[in-house]
């Protein structure tokens, strides 16, 4: 992988592959802080956070906002027929792929072939561009993380995709569900993920929650089971988001679909992918829904990217905040990595950035908060007295009558006749302060 | 409970026993539509709305905020020690709920009964209360809607009650539980509530939130098991919150609880009690949370209030919006009813209302208000096309292909030929606007 | 008015002009309040409310939103150039607007005329589509309520319009502006518009606001001399958004804008369009807005809409919340009616509302909301004791010390003086739950 | 100021004055970037950052909030009568200022001397704390920053204090205004502050907001007059926030306050106060309304601390986030400093930080933060590309017709012609992501 691919044309004339230069480097296409091979602990920056490039924002976003068309005129859109056009954006991802250095990446059926209406002429347009894009794997080691269906842009899917109230419309949603699970895993995809735009509401008033709520449970299932069929041993993946476009939708935030999962039989299958910018949409911090994920022994991947906390919708902002990218890794440390998921940059240059060299640039910068993030968290972890003053918080459980307690062996009547016996507690501070100094200490050292 | 209870001293001088009188009233101390006896449906507007008064709010707030003290001087507040206050401050929510004409009301074990360190004291101060209450309820009529401990407001649960990180204060919180519980069964209470104020973390970094949800679990099935064991029969309801007093809170909303309950087996006993405030601050409509608990077979009680969208803390209004009283009783009346939950008005006047008929005028509009959503939300289901236009939406699931796959008939592969038998589904309005008219339409019929 | 108005085609077969019907009617294509000829006070209905439609949600936005595009397949939009398509959709206009009824439109150069970078041809093309569009006011008597010019979509624009950091941007913006002027005086508009969607930044680091806001108000300048010059005597009109599509929007609210006028001696040509949905994204109350509009003696008009409050994006929804409604029309009334202003539906179908008469359904829904306001506000004001209630709480500044301290008489030692000879103040209770019931009451009364 | 002040007795025993230790100490109760003396640019850190503890959050907030009581047992309440406390707590202040090491404080009238309804009364306590104040401050060096009178705690000011509808709290709030005047001059304080926590409505219904804001200025405006009557020289400020207490407050943000100002005439004697978690509760970011405030020529002191993005509530955290203070410093530096303002910590610890230690740590974690920050920014103006990207993105208004524009020497139609000239603009990207990734890289180095 250290000689970029370029296909028939170059679409980033005057890139080479991006270097790693350190913290000194005033060089703006080079890493500061990602070096792919260096160790933390017993694995390698890349093996800790397998970076996905995202297809649809990279190549097929041209910069569109609900005020406005798209600000970027792709070389790879200039000119041919849908599929001569396709081609030529799989060539321009797979040079960028290579350019940046990343592991992996992540498509949609429609973001790599394109869309038809009749279902055959789809199907062929997907099968095509996948054997290309089988090549190029082959060609440059690049792994797919995970593959997905869009069921969400066409307008058949206005009401919902497999919680539609037409049962025409879920039926038409199988098929692209079928023909990307086949395109997944012949090209390996580790991992394959529901988003579900449309699965929620615009308006209550009309929508009844449980029904669309069990038909979503009853496509997953059936999902899953084709899946299986067909030799995908990879994990699925359930990407919670509270809202935008519909009003509400069902997958809220990771608990709600911990509970709806569970509840289903379906949490030895599927495992939830956290966007950071969803996470904030539904009232918690990116850090707060990766923990909640993991608690669950449901946290699979990741989307990385940030929103702020100014605009109530999803900006899809390349990662930079070091907070963010070190509660994250905090999390996946501590469960023992995200493999077989990833880092997936589901984020988009501003529309306002309009050059080439742009969307280096943003992956640059979110690729090195991550490292940074890593470095951070796990020497946190290993080099500062953080996990043992967490232990000390609850170390009243590890043994005597409060082991019991949460072993279960004690009745409300036990423990009032404890608390009688030891009178009023002590009061422990909760030290937050201190464990706020100590993260910006550890930022702040080399 | 037709003549007002007045205790030693009469506590609301000049205000009798609230009549209706009908829309056209001028009288600010009337019901203009809360009529108890009239029938909606086949039972009472008294019987569907099960009215309840909270004492924390309207008998022990003065109003105090984050920036000032209380600004209402409470005659039963005015002098003696504190069981002789506590026993005053009882005699004047009788005389209330009786002059107001409500069959319920709902209590923290430390609204009626002075506190203390000391345990014994506690109990004992709790026990004499709850014998006086038992007198004056059986010399009203008016009942419990449920009881509750406050494991809250006192300093010892900074840092939770049955999620704190020292085991000495999860055995103090049981002594309140304990007894609250056996309050509630003496005084004939018909639920119990769980509110976890302090159940949820001030700060992630010093918190094991598996570890403190899993003790939470076993200390609601402790409480389950001595309730059942002392002969409650009655209900067990979680009250959701997000936040506030903590920065997060673990009963978020109702997807979560529900998500919880069932996890550790707890969904057989425990419902929801669903405080409109909440669910706003939670990202939803009160309609919303209130239809995904009702969803889960969990909606068990409601805490009938509202904030606002402009302020981002539990404000606490009493329900005046009709929107909102509409939307939740179509949750109720499709589910059959409440019982043996009620609407508590868990409300207080603002902190600027500070004379004595504030308080009856701010339970007449929360009373109103409901009434009027009862008798829209029974049009609207009885006497519009509403359910019809929503029944026709799912049609499709209701025989052949549609309802094989609703039944888990059929696999994906299935779906996919069907789908290219069938050709591009026809787009199907969601009519939104057409609902909304129609709810707009039967607000303002009589 | 009475002859809905057919072009060389009909757009809306099946539906004529939509009829007053009363609360009583069931029939979705009638009004149930609003009665244009109906006596409120001293105007008709009609004369208070000046309804316009908007031409760009109406008859441009096919129902696009960032996850997918439009859904409804318009018939003007079927067929032939861009110059017949635009004739068709001003014929569809037309007869919109003679179905519904409305006295007034609204109208971006871009949304009547086909766009084109070419300044010679852009103008040109708005050029021949006023021409028409007058011959279709002549024989209808559907008047303009202001025009405008669309300067944020067009990628030129991303970085703002009058505000781009490129002064070449700034010029371009200018040919527009002027055309769009023009337009408006050829049509008799009575107001003219300035929405800032872009003027504002998407990232505080590459920004200069200082710099900017100076070049937005020589801009608005110019564009006030510019019209003034060629007779256009109407109102010149600030649209405030807090934010979307920028992160941050100059215009942020009332009293952002009415400082802005101020400070650049603009506040004698200029008054605020404020929208609700905008408003409730600056963190107001729409009441609210208009009122902070109206004292600064700048209301000029509103765009009629609703967002929600679990969205924080602009939902343009139509206008159903008869709490909205009243409150709006108690601003309005109390500042003696909005002429030369109206009250625009800057407001879209849903996206999943594709049949022709969502559109209908959702104008009738919106005007009778407003009808509905227009007569509970009126009754409010002039039935009720509302206004003397208010009046009385402010009763002590309109004599004596109090009116003194009002006129500037007195010093903060005089007050001192009369503070320590009157003693503790009196506690004055606000009566908020009054108020709020009466509002009910008169909500409810016929 | 080396040698830490005791008074009586030593209220924080075993901590003595913080040192600066660097990056590499581990010792929670020393500096690791604070370095009073430091040079940055030609100024000291010190004399940069001017740092002011606020002696209400410090020494009177014992940790209360809605839902509960305080957690902190302070020794300096522990007996005697108030006076005697508030002298106690005067010292305990001193010494924590000494130890620490910041030279300013802040205060509010009954912060440092009880309240008292009688008027005689509530001065003598004022008059003889201030005068043992004077003699710590001769003592020890620390200078008062800002002074200010609480009229928001208070039951009398519920509705409002200088806004209030009755005239005789008005003049009952000049008493206090007269005296912190008084004792801000005694004390040299070198600016005066107005939080209007009351000043704003609960309720829109039964408000008039434009009479109250005439009374507002008014009462400014004599309280300017008194200022300047008794030798107060310094800038009096005005403490901008959106809301809470209050629904509304009409102080909402800075571009409010200046419009407000400007209009009043008030805009040579008023400056603004920043308050990092009230500028986010607007709806802005910290810097954002900083540079607003700046950009009027307005921003006169900051109140550090920081709220949080998903509690909708003033939160008054410590601040720890490196971004918000190197954007604070980004534009106090630009505008040449804050004197004679500073950064004064308007921050709590949490409820849950109970121990001494905790309130050292807190001052001590912001103010490394701010000193970090004020490294960065620094760095980011004078030694890396920022300033002259920015410029660059400028340049067409520097010379030229783009000059000529900002000078007002160009008309609408000159712009016209100027656009007809050049064509289509040629696009330009914003770079945001290169800015975003320099401050991380700036952030990151030593």
């Amino acid at each position: 992988m250290t000689i970029p691919y370029i296909g028939a044309q170059e679409y980033f004339p005057g890139i080479g592959r991006i270097p790693f230069e350190g913290r000194d480097s005033d060089n703006p296409l080079a890493f500061k802080v990602y070096d792919a091979n260096k160790k933390i602990g017993d694995k390698t920056m890349a093996e800790h956070l397998r970076f996905a490039v995202c297809y649809w924002h990279s190549f097929c976003n041209a910069g569109h906002d609900p005020f406005g068309p798209g600000t970027r005129n792709y070389p790879w859109d200039a000119a041919g027929v849908p599929l001569a056009r396709a081609e030529a954006k799989l060539d321009a991802a797979f040079e960028f792929f290579t350019k940046l250095g990343v592991p992996y990446y992540c498509f949609h059926d429609i973001d790599m072939a394109p869309d038809a209406d009749d279902i055959g002429e789809y199907e062929n347009n997907l099968k095509h561009l996948v054997a290309l894009a089988k090549q190029r794997q082959q060609a440059t080691g690049v792994k797919l993380l995970w593959g997905t269906a869009n069921l969400f842009s066409h307008p058949r899917y206005m009401n919902g995709a497999s919680t539609n109230p037409d049962f025409a419309v879920v039926a038409r949603a199988a098929v692209q569900v079928k023909a990307a699970l086949d395109a997944t895993v012949e090209l390996g995809g580790e991992n394959y993920v529901f988003w579900g735009g449309r699965e929620g509401y615009a308006c209550l008033h009309n929508t009844d929650m449980k029904r669309e709520l069990e038909h979503f449970a009853r496509f997953l299932t059936m999902a899953r089971d084709y899946g299986r069929s067909i030799g995908f041993n990879g994990v699925f993946l359930i990407e919670p988001k509270p809202m935008e476009p519909m009003k509400h939708q069902y997958d809220f935030d990771s608990a709600t679909v911990a509970g709806f999962l569970q509840k289903h039989g379906l949490d030895r299958d599927f495992k939830l992918n956290i966007e950071a910018n969803h996470a904030t949409l539904s009232g918690h911090t990116f850090e707060h829904d990766l923990q909640v994920a993991s608690d669950h022994g449901l946290l699979g991947s990741i989307d990385a990217n940030r929103g702020n906390a100014q605009n109530g919708w999803d900006t899809d902002q390349f990662p930079t905040d070091l907070y963010d990218t070190v509660g994250a890794m905090l999390v996946v440390l501590r469960q023992g990595g995200l493999a077989p998921g990833g880092l997936n940059f589901d984020a988009k240059v501003r529309r306002e950035s309009t050059d080439a060299q742009d969307l280096f640039m943003a992956h640059i910068g979110g690729m090195d908060a991550f490292a940074r993030g890593l470095e951070v968290a796990h020497a946190l972890l290993n080099a500062s007295p953080w996990e043992q003053w967490r232990a000390q918080r609850y170390a009243s459980f590890d043994s005597g009558a409060g082991q019991d307690f949460a072993n279960g062996q004690l009745g409300l009547a036990d423990l009032h006749a404890l608390a009688v016996k030891s009178g009023e507690p002590v009061k422990l501070s909760g030290h937050q302060e201190q464990y706020e100094n100590l993260l910006n200490q550890y930022l702040l050292r080399r």
